[in-house]
């Protein structure tokens, strides 16, 4: 850091000296030269080193050379000292006679002080990296990492870990003070550990003994707070030959105002005299990164699926338990008197995760929306490596496009050379060009655009009543290509397969398994229904053109499903509810889909959608189960995507290795 | 931008398309080919060119050519229409015996749009420069510029224009929508110009008519604002082959929450039907950077000098008034009545100045101290081609540290291969490690930091009474070495000086010129003194060895001046307050220094102190005028600097050719 200190000496005394191993000091000669100083001389102890500037032609300055304006003596030493002031150096000062006018000398004390974090990112606390002040993304990158404490060691009276004291040592990155040197400092002299204002809101520091040290996955209830927002700066002992282990966590995540990073300081400081303040003869430094926030896309492993039981779902609950169970993964059903009748599982929430070298675990994203199901992230997820997440705007400023229906997130892509191996978050927003329209709120886009792992990519989502990108919208795993497909809602995939059938002499087919039926026949009969089809998907259409360019897509890497929209009327605005139920909704589990019951037009006694859909999964190997949710979903405007949630496993690429 | 649009096709109907020169129409064939398709063939225009995905093996696709899963149609245009649907295409659909089945026919509309800005900062706006879009730093970067609108051309009832509607052409940046194609857009179709919420609080765009046009250089009183705040988007008419000019103007300098840069886009909006909003089918944009302020180092040519005349400083507006006149500037003295006796120019505010490839002018940044002085920025700087800014933070955030005598600005520089042509903003805060401290109010840091082009660098000035860094340092022009020097004060020079004095037998040799005196000899002789200055001595070390590091300077680029402290108590703290007038805290008109006259020791008439100002300037061609500031200007803790202000004109190198 500042490895050059400007040091004053005085001629006829003794200057005693605090010198830190690694810096330089720099001493003008000429400043403090007696009067009418002509020559001068220099001689030291062996630990002891200097040079001269400017270079004379000379390999000795123990005789007299001339002292000019300009010359600067560089003083360093070799290693720490054994005992206080064992190293010695003296500048003689002569006059034009070459006869000795006086003498200055300092006693030196080296010691050798190190503010260590994990700087390579391997789970260690290395010595003195040269990178640790500074953080540089990518495999060959640098610097340490901070997990947002966000999760609840203890369940008693649950807070999230960083609000309360009672934590686990491994959800903190570790920091290691190391010294070498003289049992004690010289009389006066301290180390201070100090941090900024707005560094002081975003993390707090613990200290922890040399003795706890030993045992370090037990709790540290008792761990002392030495740096956070009403403690800025902390005076640390200094032990000599030994070191000292503090624990840094994050409280707060990257967002608007914050880029994620922090930094934390060590300073030694020089008594001068009574109510003069200390001057910092030395300063270290090191920077952390806060973890950003992460999702997981479709292509990853699930781990548990969420769903909500309610009074009149028993047939979708059965339909998803039997998907689940025979997928081989775990779930999880919300209760009534949890849930109090909102089913919208997807809604509510996101799950995500935090990750580092050291420790990661799942963290959930808590919705603004905040319906019944309000309570469910925090009284239920929340819990020992399981952290919580969420942003509160006014009411006011929330809409339906505030679900997490409306917050999906790709596989990982390549576009135009750029890389995104954690894929891209993907949002619906109201077009640019409209004056009035449903936006998600600025706060939690906010959140999500600051993570920067995930370059968030806005879609048109304000054409559909509901307003969520997942209702025209997913992915699915693919062996083949970049490794998925993107599957779009498709109206004019749906006339293609009507026109087909009424070509086929199916027209008299019926969609639907109660009254209201209807036709195919009708359906291609009606030109408002048609005009609005076209609507709709010239609406997807441009949605598709903007995750083509967003996401590096081609055409063969996009599925059209047949899914019909009808419009519906709103406040004078018109916007689009799926006709029938609404395919793309869907719920992917490894090779295994669980895809909305389309009740379409039957032939031979085979739903026509269903076939097709069947067909156009089964290329890429994957496995369709059509589960009924017309009556408990479809008919409120939802589907088994919506009335669902899957917690997947991270991604095995680490979020620190990207090249940004 | 959006430069491929999936379009849909219907057999059976002829289509109405309005292409936008230099998109490509993607058509998904397969996707609305009539049932039992197998083959089809593509007739069109000249004008129309086309190209099939995948490529078959056919030169033609006159006669019919299988249709496979994922053929896609590429349609282009070559240029614009004459008149509406005046170019074709069409697809023939054919069935297994390639028999016609039935056919979809395109009728094609072009338009040719182009939203343009002076993105190559030539001062004209060009066509469709292809990196309109983007912003990039440097002689080959691009991206327009726009000015803050902050002077005031009319002075009636005076407020800055960007506040009201009088203004000048010139200081808004031009915008040009060109477009070309029949002389109306088909029916039903619009464009827009749109910006999103948070650029609507940082410009205003105007929009002029053609004929206001060729008087470019006139008031624009009446030309109407389009967009701003609370007009997001507006409609804006299609001429045909025409083009529109509009004006932006910046209303907000960036600052922590504004990187600077902003996105004006245009659409294109297709009708789909009544009820329903219209979807863009076209999106052009264009960004421009907010131009920063800047600051003025001493190196720069004077052009005005700001003093307020007193009651008491008669003696010292002579020596100012003699000085500036002899250097050939124009002296510029603020009243009584309108400085209510508060006689620190320097404090109040900072010149600087704002530029575009059109146009700059300077601009004032008025300290948040608002003592006496508070209205002179405002009421008599503020004018025609005089901008104005501020930061107002809350009272109890303001100490003596944000009076911008702790705000300067070195000369250019360049640090470890990092070039710094507009040098480096320096202000001073409190110690890093001081738990208390006075600083510069967070308001005006994050101001001073977001104009990135002059990166400010942090010094300690909390040690000195009055706390800025003008007390201790100041920059000369040199004609060798980096074009400048670093002059700080230096408590061991003047002790170095003394005691020569004493030892050439000149002890008794006096200081100030009325009582109390006080001899060399008892300077000497005061221990305390000696420990105070050692103190002041290791303060401004710490900041010379900042300074050195941050400016990429050596030990010969630094000028230590003879200057001594003394410590006052406040509030329980001890700090710094020059002992006799501090000859650092000068004026500097080009060659010409205004120097606090010290009232030092004299040697056969002469001031020692003088005498060696003389000698170090002297060396580099500058020529000293001591100014007796005693009584008006040092014993009221402030000197020649802080009792003046001096305007310069701007650099020569453009703030936009930096590399960033």
């Amino acid at each position: 850091m500042s490895s050059k200190r400007t040091l004053r000496v005085d001629y006829g005394r003794i200057t005693s000296v605090l010198y830190v191993v690694g810096t330089e000091l720099v001493v003008n000669l000429n400043r403090s030269a007696p009067p009418k100083t002509k020559y001068f001389s220099v001689k030291c102890t062996d630990n002891v080193q200097y040079i001269i500037s400017p270079l004379l032609q000379t390999t000795s300055y123990l005789s007299p050379v001339p002292l000019m304006d300009n010359s600067v003596l560089l003083i360093t030493m070799k290693e720490a000292s054994v005992h206080e002031n064992d190293n010695k150096l003296s500048v003689w000062y002569y006059d034009a006679d070459k006869t000795v006018l006086d003498k200055a000398v300092l006693h030196l004390t080296g010691v050798d002080i190190s503010l260590d974090v994990d700087a390579d990112r391997d789970g260690f606390v290395e010595k003195n990296n040269p990178n640790k002040n500074t953080w540089k993304w990518g495999p060959h990158g640098h610097g340490a990492i901070l997990l947002v404490n966000c999760d609840a060691e203890s369940l008693y009276k649950k807070r999230p870990d960083h609000e309360r004291n009672i934590k686990h040592v491994k959800d903190m990155s570790p920091m290691v003070l190391r010294t070498k040197g003289p049992a004690k400092l010289p009389e006066g002299y301290k180390l201070v550990l100090h941090i900024c204002q707005s560094d002081g809101e975003k993390i707090r520091v613990f200290i922890s003994s040399g003795k706890r040290d030993k045992n370090i996955h037990t709790d540290m209830d008792h761990y002392p707070l030495v740096l956070y927002s009403a403690s800025l700066s902390k005076e640390i002992p200094y032990l000599g030959n030994d070191e000292i282990k503090f624990y840094v966590e994050g409280v707060k995540f990257p967002d608007k105002d914050f880029d994620g990073l922090i930094h934390i300081n060590l300073s030694l400081l020089e008594p001068i005299s009574e109510g003069i303040p200390e001057t910092p003869i030395f300063t270290d430094a090191v920077v952390f990164r806060v973890a950003p926030w992460i999702m997981t896309p479709n292509t990853l492993r699930p781990v548990e699926v969420f769903v909500c039981s309610t009074k009149d779902n028993y047939k979708f609950l059965k339909g998803m338990k039997s998907l689940v169970e025979s997928s081989g993964y775990k779930l999880k059903i919300c209760h009534e008197y949890m849930n109090r009748g909102d089913r919208w599982m997807q809604d509510e929430l996101e799950f995500g995760y935090i990750d580092s070298p050291h420790h990661g675990f799942p963290v959930v994203l808590d919705s603004p929306r905040d319906q019944q199901l309000d309570d469910f992230p925090y009284d239920v997820l929340l819990g020992p490596d399981f952290g919580y997440v969420t942003r509160e705007p006014k009411r006011k400023d929330v809409s339906s496009l505030d679900s997490f229906g409306n917050l999906e997130v790709s596989p990982p892509v390549t576009v135009n050379g750029k890389h995104y191996p954690l894929g891209r978050i993907i949002i619906g927003v109201a077009f640019p060009t409209a004056s009035k329209g449903r936006n998600m709120t600025k706060m939690v886009q906010d959140f999500l655009w600051a993570q920067t792992v995930q370059e968030p990519i806005a879609l048109f989502s304000d054409w559909l009543e509901v307003g969520h990108v997942d209702e025209f919208m997913s992915f699915v795993p693919a062996k083949d290509r970049k490794g998925f497909r993107l599957l779009l809602a498709s109206p004019d995939a749906g006339y293609k397969l009507f026109k087909n059938l009424q070509n086929d002499g199916h027209g008299d087919a019926k969609l639907f398994e109660d009254e209201p039926t209807i036709t195919v026949n009708e359906i291609l009969a009606d030109k408002i229904l048609q005009d609005e089809n076209n609507y709709s998907q010239s609406c997807i259409d441009w949605n598709r053109d903007v995750l083509k360019r967003e996401l590096g897509l081609d055409d063969e890497d996009i599925i059209d499903l047949p899914v019909l929209f009808k419009l519906v009327e709103d406040g004078g605005q018109y916007r689009a509810l799926a006709y029938y139920p609404d395919m793309v909704n869907m719920i992917v589990l490894g090779e295994n889909l669980g895809i909305p019951k389309p009740f379409g037009p039957k032939v031979n006694g085979v739903c026509a959608l269903e076939q097709e859909m069947v067909s156009l999964m089964g290329n890429l190997g994957l496995t369709c189960t059509f589960i009924d949710d017309f009556t408990s979903y479809h008919k409120l405007m939802g589907e088994v995507h919506c009335g669902s949630n899957v917690r997947r496993s991270p991604f095995d690429f680490k979020w620190w290795n990207m090249e940004m």
